[in-house]
């Protein structure tokens, strides 16, 4: 199946209503070549993250959303449509379920079997949910994350530093830009010279160095922020530049490792055949390299690829010994129901996310680093298929913005609705104990009712589709997660459901980080009316 | 804690509606001493299944019920009341996830390292989500069961066969009866005595046997449907059988060897401490002789308990030699969207349940089985704590007793609102690769989609509460299955709810094994109009 595929745009419905015509242009979106890794496969990111299970399904779920009726509801397994229930106006139009397996059989063996079998696919985070929106969407949250770092331990800023990191893909290509945001010099090595030509070509990455010694003389006399494309392999490159005693400051990585079979080891090229424990040896060297930095006194940590576990399997013992950022830098603002937040323009108008960002820092003068933010992306950011924003919003924040982007489509200050959803790497949605809830205060890393509840919560509030998925950036075994998203059509009823799922998605993170006990989350809990019933009498 | 825990009964209101006066009443019911194995422990069934994680957590949720809105939903995770959310009138007033792990933490290990740290507790299938409703519950599946036995090995009937069995709890006391009304004799194994005593009370097993000795006279010179008690370890008693050449014909055990620190090992007395390993041996013991009847000759089967896999554990190489239940006699009637439909009379009146009875009757007049079990059940059923009743209903039924009880309801034929559930153990409800998706046609066991969509269809239907758990029967890490309690009010809402939910739930089981090909599941959507994008165009 050779047919690009791309969302429409404007107002013409090829679908009953907005929020079927919606998930259907975000379906498209997901596979628009602009935003897509590998459209022709309905891979979307991740290395394997896809939109649907094959092109029969895909096209069984167009097919299905343009003659889905208001009441009703389409149920897609593993992105293959398998059922269409009458529901009623306030039930999702969508219930998506994607890659679950049962714990005992949660390993990448079965999965690739039933895989193999047809009966699955990987849906990673936003992929098989229908809302990734491009290099955009991590770029903020990296962007945050690097910020954080700068105000831990480079006085707020990265100015002056050298950060190394790993892999340009669909996430990791934010890592460049997001370094340059935050005032820093950063090296990108990247095994793959087409993901590093294309960072280049979208404005991601400012240069690129024939060698490690090009790299490093561009890094150390570099005046200003600089991003550095390096064609290598992580496993080679980080050892060796430890070995050489090179000035780094901040150490990541986001190459592939959640799936040991799209981590290039050393000694092969992307397209060759290798085994798992060929990939974990590698690991084990890149992490070990890792460590080395830490130790040597740079700020280190593991960016949610599941690097270090596998390096663990690979027989390194010391790969724990750096933390995940998470509980490094971002699960302050998870107690702050502070997450993801990100629309769309249906009507595919840049005008109209200039209109939305402009509403967006009306709503929160005082909030400084969403203005630092907002600029910046209006700037920087191209758009990959239908405009889109990204910012972090928390509790009490989401619905404000929900319902004014509703309110500017019931004016037509803006042209068509606006798609809202989020990420499932957010403060309530998910259990994953190697990324969003490792070390949590009470120990629940691994309790997994969290991203259960979350999905139900959406799909009780009127979210248009809600999503529970298995694996996501972490892999097959190690996470469960929910995603929801919803559609401001202008109408009353898209008003009362956005108040209630943008207030108690967020909520759902407060409630979670109470329960475990922070107390930035009780006095958010208090500030902001989350009902907490357990919380109050001290249990 | 010691105070007698009974739901209220009559049409006085504690809540403000019917729905959250269900959710309470159903809590206290299921922890009624008449229902409940270990009240003051909140033990419901299953040796460790619990209605709520700590009296503390018991007493908050009755407290937030008291006063919940009718537009408000309850969160509770693992028996604890985490949050209260707005929400609206179709929304379930509860949503419930107990006992969730994240696979690669999936193992009884952590999860008791969970559980003594107060961060969760044991769901089961029914005690955690508030619709158990004592060994009725299981007596009709069992009873269909040894029916189904009869249909394929004995010309329709148990009559002049004996069948050997374990376990007399919660779940396995319903064996004796079921194989005397299948018209059969029963040989029922079990190392505590009070169980057997507790058997012999309520009517459930007719007599006691004071050795091996015995028990094999009073079976051979029965002269029609006789149950025996046994007092004695499995592990000691079945090769013991077997050594003998004893007359058995029909093999399967209902002890609690899903949790190996709940089976009683060879040369241990309930109350004992024993290791996993031990436990582990003496199952493999135990099914050895259970294949050994198997190569003699006899029915054997497994009844959902792990007791295969654990056999496996404890190094028994064969255990998986004979079948499962579910493959073996209940695939069938799931491909009908058929399940265990319950329901409960919150008036605690009998009179209630004997209207129901009669309405189900006339509104299912050709339906033999239906016909002959109901007329047993009101014969020999012992209510216990709300006067309840149980049949199995398939697609297409389920709606039409709901529509008509809440028809009874709203005329006053009943004199308080009727409860509706089911069991987690039904058609499209579970991921349970050792018993309800055991040998899929389609090798889809495995696949843990579907218990998902499940639960997000019933809160997308109306459903007054849904749970969705980890664990039940076959353990921590084996499955996944949800929950759906609606409650019929009488009100014109609860009928529209009513409609969605009985068409809907069942309609996942069609759907799941149209997806697993089984022929069927095909006809039954053709049928009943059971809506599978894919399955028309023939994929
Ligand atoms: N931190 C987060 O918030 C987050 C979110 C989602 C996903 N992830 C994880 O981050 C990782 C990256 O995601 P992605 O979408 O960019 O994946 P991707 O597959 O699009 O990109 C991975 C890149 O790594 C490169 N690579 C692989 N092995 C390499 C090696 N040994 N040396 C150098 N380069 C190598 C590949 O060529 C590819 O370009 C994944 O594991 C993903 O699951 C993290
Ligand atoms: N088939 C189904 O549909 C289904 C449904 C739910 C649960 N189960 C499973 O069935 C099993 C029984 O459930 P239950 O609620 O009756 O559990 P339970 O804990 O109430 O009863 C188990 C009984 O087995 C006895 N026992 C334990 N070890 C023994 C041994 N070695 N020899 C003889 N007796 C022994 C115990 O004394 C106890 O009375 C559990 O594993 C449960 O998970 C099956």
């Amino acid at each position: 199946m050779k047919t690009t595929i791309r969302a429409a745009r404007g107002t013409e419905l090829s679908c009953r209503s907005w929020p079927q015509e919606a998930a259907l242009r975000m379906l498209h979106n997901n596979l628009d070549p602009e935003v897509a890794e590998h459209p022709e496969e309905l891979v979307v990111y991740g290395g394997t993250g896809k939109a649907a299970r094959d092109w029969n399904s895909f096209h069984a779920i167009g097919r299905t959303l343009q003659t889905l009726k208001d009441d009703e509801t389409l149920l897609v397994q593993s992105g293959k449509p398998v059922g269409v229930l009458q529901t009623h106006e306030w039930a999702p139009r969508v219930l998506i379920a994607n890659s679950n397996l049962v714990g005992d059989w949660a390993t990448w063996d079965e999965f690739r079997r039933l895989e193999a079998l047809g009966l699955t696919m990987y849906g990673q985070m936003t992929a098989g949910s229908w809302i990734y929106i491009g290099t955009q969407g991590i770029l903020q949250g990296t962007y945050e994350t690097f910020a954080a770092v700068a105000d831990k331990r480079f006085d707020g800023s990265l100015a002056g530093t050298i950060t190394l990191t790993g892999g340009l893909g669909g996430m990791g290509g934010a890592q460049p830009l997001a370094v340059a945001m935050a005032g820093g010099v950063a090296i990108c090595v990247e095994v793959d010279r087409t993901r590093i030509q294309r960072r280049l070509e979208t404005g991601y990455l400012d240069v690129e160095a024939d060698s490690i010694d090009h790299a490093l003389q561009l890094a150390t006399s570099a005046t200003g922020p600089l991003s550095i494309g390096l064609l290598g392999n992580c496993a080679d490159v980080f050892p060796e530049l430890l070995r050489r005693g090179a000035p780094i400051d901040v150490v990541t990585d986001q190459t592939s490792a959640h799936d040991p079979l799209a981590y290039v080891p050393s000694g092969f090229a992307p397209g060759d055949e290798w085994s798992v424990e060929q990939a974990r040896e590698s690991m084990a060297r890149h992490v070990e390299a890792m460590v080395g930095f830490q130790d040597a006194g740079a700020e280190v940590f593991d960016y949610g690829n599941s690097l270090r576990a596998e390096a663990q399997l690979g027989g390194y013992e010391r790969a724990f010994d750096y933390p995940g950022f998470v509980p490094a830098y971002i699960r302050p603002l998870f107690c702050e129901g502070r997450g993801p937040f990100r629309w769309a323009a249906l009507s595919g108008e840049p005008a109209d996310i200039a209109a939305t960002d402009k509403a967006v820092l009306e709503l929160f003068p005082e909030h400084e680093s969403l203005h630092r933010w907002l600029k910046l992306a209006a700037e920087k950011v191209q758009f990959q298929g239908l405009p889109a924003r990204i910012c972090w919003l928390g509790q009490g924040e989401r619905h404000l913005a929900g319902l004014k982007f509703n309110e500017l489509v019931e004016s037509g200050a803006v042209q068509a609705p606006i798609v809202i959803g989020r990420d499932h790497l957010d403060c309530g949605s998910v259990a994953s104990p190697y990324r969003e809830t490792e070390a949590m205060l009470d120990g629940s890393d691994a309790i997994a009712d969290w991203p259960l509840l979350n999905a139900m919560v959406n799909v009780a509030s009127g979210a248009s589709w809600v999503s529970l998925h298995h694996g996501g950036g972490v892999g097959i075994g190690r996470s469960l997660h929910a995603g929801q998203v919803s559609v401001a059509d202008g109408t009353e009823l898209a008003a009362q459901k956005l108040e209630r799922v943008l207030t108690n998605d967020p909520a759902m993170g407060v409630i979670r980080h109470v329960d475990a006990g922070y107390e930035r989350a009780e006095e958010i809990a208090a500030e902001r009316d989350v009902r907490v019933p357990m919380a109050a009498a001290g249990e």
